[in-house]
């Protein structure tokens, strides 16, 4: 059996322990912008060993975890989100190897060009400083998100979910230890050890400035909470309400594969499609064969009238079913008026998250990738490479559905800002 | 005399109306976003010719807020910042031309690369969306933060100080000329009408999530009301504590003209030199000149003991000297022991602003340009090259202090985001 829970419940001062939290982190992370690439990897390099070989402490940790969440009355689901085994263990090993291989982004260049005086002028890559993480029971996060915090230079304030807490201290203790081995400050990846959710709002309101920016990684309470308290930028996803419109170009084989893989490959990942969007100039040979697919893949479908009158079990659609995100075996479907009606329809009632087209016609794609206002937008390609790996970023810490900074997946490069590095030989200003 | 003020205040629905301005804003965003280049410079050309033409009734409209300030006892200055006059006219049209001749940011691709399963990803530059700039009394801002607003694609709320509200509304009243002269919404950029300080908190809150960043442009007392309410991303200017460091290997001529210019050339821009550091290593040579140079020059100087044993002139500098904005000819000066403890005293005391170091020490001067955590780092050049025109940008809406999105100047390019748009033929995800 793993020791009690380290806290600092009941000490009657959460708020310092957290203030002392965040001054760590901040000079951790003054510590790690400087650190040389080759550091960050001994250390990733050691925290991935570090994980295989504690295995059983943290399998041990979760058990117990497992256990309360049971007793507790939590779903299956809840459960099956939560526990471990040793393929999920090595899943974790791996995932840090894999952000290992990641180049640094770290001082590259952005750009850089000469002004007419003389004075030389770089934009390069610098972290952002201290991210803090706020994430639901997946015990996983603690170490991707730590890995990818280090890479990109960062000091991390993790807060897992209070089911796995016991978990994430095990994970964590591993990722302590690849610190250690590489020489970088312990500080580099806190967890935060308490259960007291006062300590999410410290988080929010930034720990005396020492959290630059916070990635919440739950459910709807938690985004509406940092909605409403975070006094620092935030990385958040909200919802992914994506659309798949077969245009009147489309050849019906191509719509029909990526239809069903955008609709049902998985239907709780935030670049599932929740709603098709069908041309009306294609309705008659296209919608049928689709419904039906969809509905033959254990898909429930809520069509508007047009959609409705070509099969019976069609259920309704109403105004909710075009702003819903189902993440669920539903899908709403609606017949429009070209690819003008598909962008009206998505601008009206999307949530700029991911958006598709499928056409033959490059003048309506792109139309459609131009004036749909998403994050994401594909051209005869499934909703579901929503994802950083499909990006080629090698692993992502979230998708932002916030406009600035970060829009899409979140990777080592976007969890990075820039400065301004000017050269000059004297020149002063006019 | 103009006519009143077209008001909404006392109609008891501040809300209703601002909500309205929200709604406008995000419908003429979506135009502007697809606006060809040649469009938009279409407008700014207009809106350039309807300020030359619309100078007497801007100058009437200007005497009348000018007159009314004077009887409620504002400061020279003040008044100072508030009164146009022929020059001044010209110079905002200038401004807009300048910004009209700036390449268009939208729609440029950022970065493209091709993944294994044969999908084209491209990065291209979007419009941030709809723009809040909230500004004291400087009736130009009116002018600068609609045509950026503009050429970057964006839909602009203005929310100008209530002693230039006159002012601000006859020169607004060119810009919409403009922008009608080109088949533009007219609500791409509108001016809040009213003084009622309560518009602010409504745009602070977002209008319905219809203001998706917001640029406060003033002093201390609207940065602190922006830090607690603003629930959207905000663009803020907060200090430039920026720190000028003579290195032991600088050549004293050339730091005595970057310095006397970086503190003195002018005192009141957020590139000012508030504090000078020295290396001992050269504190017998270099100290007394550089000293001699600033009180010479009508600078008040407030030193460390090292700095007062020079010269009996020399103030003494308390712990808060190292953490002041002073914005004006006072400069505190510290002895440190070299290029290291020169970025320890800056990492310490500093606003992460902007930083210089003078030397002819290239590996001090890399050491300095990587260390040293600012917006804006400067070798051998002065700080008061912080300034969106000096690098290029053409015009500027400020300078951010905040680490995401935008650092450093705020040009056009700034006030855009961006969006994937992926090309496939037919990929499903695995």
């Amino acid at each position: 059996m793993t020791a009690p829970l380290k806290s600092i419940e009941g000490t009657g001062d959460l708020a310092a322990a957290m203030a002392a939290i965040g001054r760590g982190a901040r000079t951790a992370a003054r510590i790690l912008a400087l650190a040389p690439a080759a550091q960050k990897d001994h250390a990733l390099t050691a925290m991935a060993a570090a994980v295989r070989a504690q295995a059983p402490a943290i399998l041990a940790a979760n058990a117990e975890d497992a256990d309360e969440a049971r007793k507790g009355g939590a779903t299956g689901a809840f459960i099956d989100r939560l526990v471990l085994n040793g393929a999920r263990i090595e899943g974790m090993a791996a995932g840090i190897e894999t952000v290992r291989g990641l180049a640094d982004p770290v001082g590259t260049t952005i750009d850089a060009w000469t002004r007419p005086n003389g004075l030389n002028i770089e934009r390069v890559r610098v972290p952002l400083g201290v991210i803090g993480i706020i994430y639901e029971s997946r015990p996983n996060v603690t170490a991707d998100a730590g890995a990818l915090s280090l890479k990109s230079g960062n000091a991390a304030i993790l807060r897992g979910g209070s089911d796995s807490a016991r978990s994430s201290r095990a994970i964590h203790a591993a990722l302590v230890e690849g610190l250690r081995e590489a020489g970088l400050p312990e500080a580099a990846i806190q967890l935060v050890p308490t259960r007291d959710r006062a300590a999410v709002g410290l988080m929010l309101a930034g720990l005396d400035g020492n959290i630059d920016v916070i990635v919440p990684r739950g459910g709807k309470s938690l985004v509406a909470r940092v909605q409403t308290e975070a006094r620092v930028p935030v990385f958040a996803h909200l919802e992914g309400n994506c659309h798949i419109y077969v245009d009147g170009a489309a050849a019906l084989d191509m719509a029909k594969t990526v239809v069903l893989n955008a609709k049902m490959r998985r239907t709780g990942v935030c670049g599932a499609a929740e709603t098709l969007l069908v041309d009306r100039a294609i309705a008659k040979t296209h919608l049928k064969p689709l419904v039906e697919m969809l509905l033959a893949a254990g898909c429930e479908v809520r069509g508007d009238e047009a959609t409705r009158a070509i099969d019976t079990r069609v259920k309704t659609a109403t105004e909710d079913d075009w702003a819903t995100e189902y993440l669920d075996a539903i899908i709403a479907v609606r017949v429009v008026d070209g690819v003008a009606g598909a962008i009206e329809h998505i601008e009206s009632h999307g949530s700029h998250h991911t958006d598709a087209i499928v056409t033959d016609d490059a003048a309506a794609a792109n139309k459609f990738l131009t004036e749909v206002d998403s994050a994401i937008v594909l051209h005869n390609a499934s909703t579901q490479f929503a994802d950083g790996g499909e990006f080629g970023f090698g692993a992502e810490i979230g998708i932002a559905t916030g406009r600035l900074h970060a829009r899409g997946p979140v990777g080592v490069e976007q969890l990075t800002t820039f400065k301004y590095r000017i050269r000059g030989n004297g020149q002063i200003r006019p």
